[in-house]
């Protein structure tokens, strides 16, 4: 099957390398013919083209490979593909979570497959597991840890008893964390993964933006300090739930017990695991990203594509966040509006009170001195 | 496609009762049509038979599913249906592990599957994973947590600082441990799974009698507290790796570092950890045993079967483990012959020494107040 690649950076690099390396040693069943890059400087080999039509027009190619990142031109160029037939793979979390519920009915129209292992949980068979695990079962729920700059940040946290802006800066020079790092630390990176994790796992579409969002900005040494003397650690997790029709899920940093699933995943690991009726509990760690592990993940959907795998067509329905969910949250130093809480809180007073997903949405990340925090059973 | 089951007991009724509710839910592509049972008494349904013949002979069954358990008849069925034309799905780790060369060879020239994911990590989807990666990577070790029994009793004596006698009984009286438990607490159950994690990762059969063996019946509190003081656990652990096709592989009790991969998986779970090119280090963590999570597995193999899953064919050869591989080995309290270490060990004084495969195969588990722990770089 000959593979139009969109872009050639991180993800696209590794993929180009996986693939030639596949085709070098045996007979591999994919071939990429073009790839799209931005800059004319980037134009090394003659597959190279700056011209997407010279991909979307050319017949010979059945597979689209999109690690662009961002959300256009990529949107505009997956459109475009399936509309012409052509099967699209996607590493690009940010641009199928905006329009998905769009792009998976063209796919459908089409006839034609739109896969995204690679969106999520980088080199961790997440997508293919859940599609899997739903062949016998119905998935009851799941939650994770999906991103490894905040891993990163925490973990450290946590072994070295220090600051959230040390670490962060710490992130930032080894190139865990980048320049803007508000995607990440403020917990939109998981919510994008975690709109994409109810796709796969209960066919919901909801809107990023629904979900309630908490980051780890306002995690303090004394924050983590208070978790390990509980016998805790603190994660940012993912979740989702879906029962009796009603869809609850979050990003929110959470104390998880030590000795539990998530408590030692180190550094930039990711790990995510789901309940289902007979399997159980399965819990999934790797890579999170970088090149070849993300790029491992795009290649294994390229595959199931050109193998013509099994893979069992959903319909896909919108739906809302359930926003009566109460959680229950550890609050201190609060300047949290009274109306909230049941009591007045001093600064340093450590309180923790069920708070419902709509009144969380009400306060911001910013409210000074507040964090909110899950507290796990 | 119509299915004949062998056995059921606690794997097999759970084979049952998915395929059944499959059935009932919507179109299954699979349905039971004859299940063999041991006794009369059994003879609960029309479905059921005592006759083996029953389901070889009838043509109209095209896979053959037996979780009977044990060597034989087990064994000779398997071998039957194989040469009948029938795919095989397997759950029995000890029947193949043994007769995995000659039953793989027959598959192959009948041109049927013989699958046996429930073989190994019981839910967790270790052979599907394995060869998932090995589309892109080859596989260069791995290592896991492959038995619930001996990690049920090493957490509980982690946990509680008690001795390993106490959590035995414990583990009897709460079904977690056979009344003769030797099978699991001496290693040889892992001894399965290793080799047939080899056979799956690198196309090698090894007699499990030939792999290095080390139960964890000697270990002690005290042992446990020595661990524990140096920042580690003790878990029992299979092993492989190959690597300019020398076969390294082993089980045995290890120091495994708190905060590492398996420091913390919980009571009876599973957890296996594979690293190859690409995808880097991953790891599967699941329920190791249980009628669900097993027949779970068992049900995933069947769909793959008739579903026509892609399933590469590689050519088995036979591997003898490398016993000059040297491990270190921490020795306390000890009778060890002082031949195999260099200076004359006391009772309470501990020591590590290299010791090779060859030399700690000479000395038998009993060998009083020693025990063998590879410590881990």
């Amino acid at each position: 099957m000959q593979v139009g690649l969109l872009g050639h950076g991180v993800v696209g690099s590794g993929v180009r390398r996986i693939i030639d390396d596949m085709n070098a040693k045996k007979n591999a069943c994919l071939c990429i013919k073009r790839i799209l890059v931005k800059d004319e400087n980037e134009m090394v080999e003659d597959r190279m083209t700056r011209n997407i039509d010279d991909i979307i027009l050319d017949q010979d190619i059945q597979l689209v490979v999109e690690c662009m990142g961002g959300k256009e031109p990529a949107h505009t160029f997956v459109e475009r593909a399936l509309e012409s037939g052509k099967h699209v793979v996607t590493s690009n979390k940010k641009m199928l979570a905006s329009y998905g519920d769009e792009l998976f009915e063209l796919a459908r129209k089409n006839g034609v497959k739109l896969l995204y292992e690679a969106s999520v949980g980088g080199g961790i068979p997440w997508m293919a597991e859940l599609r899997r695990i739903r062949r016998i079962d119905d998935i009851e729920c799941f939650e994770g840890i999906f991103n490894g700059t905040t891993n990163y940040i925490l973990s450290r946290m946590d072994a070295e008893g220090c600051e959230f802006d040390e670490m962060l800066v710490q992130a930032q020079s080894l190139g865990y964390a980048e320049r803007d790092p508000s995607d990440d630390i403020d917990g939109y990176d998981v919510a994008y993964k975690t709109a994409l994790s109810c796709l796969a796992a209960f066919d919901c579409y909801v809107d990023p933006q629904e979900i309630p969002v908490w980051g780890i900005r306002n995690i303090t040494k004394k924050d983590m300090e208070y978790a390990n003397e509980h016998g805790f650690s603190i994660k940012l997790l993912g979740k989702g739930e879906k029962k009796d029709g009603i869809l609850q899920c979050s990003v929110m940093p959470c104390f998880v017990p030590r000795g539990g699933t998530f408590a030692s995943v180190p550094l930039n690991y990711n790990a995510i695991s789901s309940v289902s009726e007979t399997l159980g509990k399965a819990v999934f760690t790797g890579q999170g990203a970088g090149s070849l592990p993300t790029a491992h993940a795009v290649v294994q959907d390229m595959l199931d594509i050109a193998t013509g795998a099994d893979i069992a067509e959903h319909s896909i329905t919108a739906c809302s966040v359930d926003e009566s969910t109460e959680v229950t949250c550890y609050i201190r130093n609060c300047s949290i509006p009274v109306q909230y809480v049941s009591e007045k809180v001093d600064a340093d007073t450590v309180i923790t009170v069920p708070l419902s997903y709509a009144k969380l949405k009400e306060l911001t990340d910013n409210t000074r001195g507040v964090m909110v925090i899950e507290v796990k059973k």
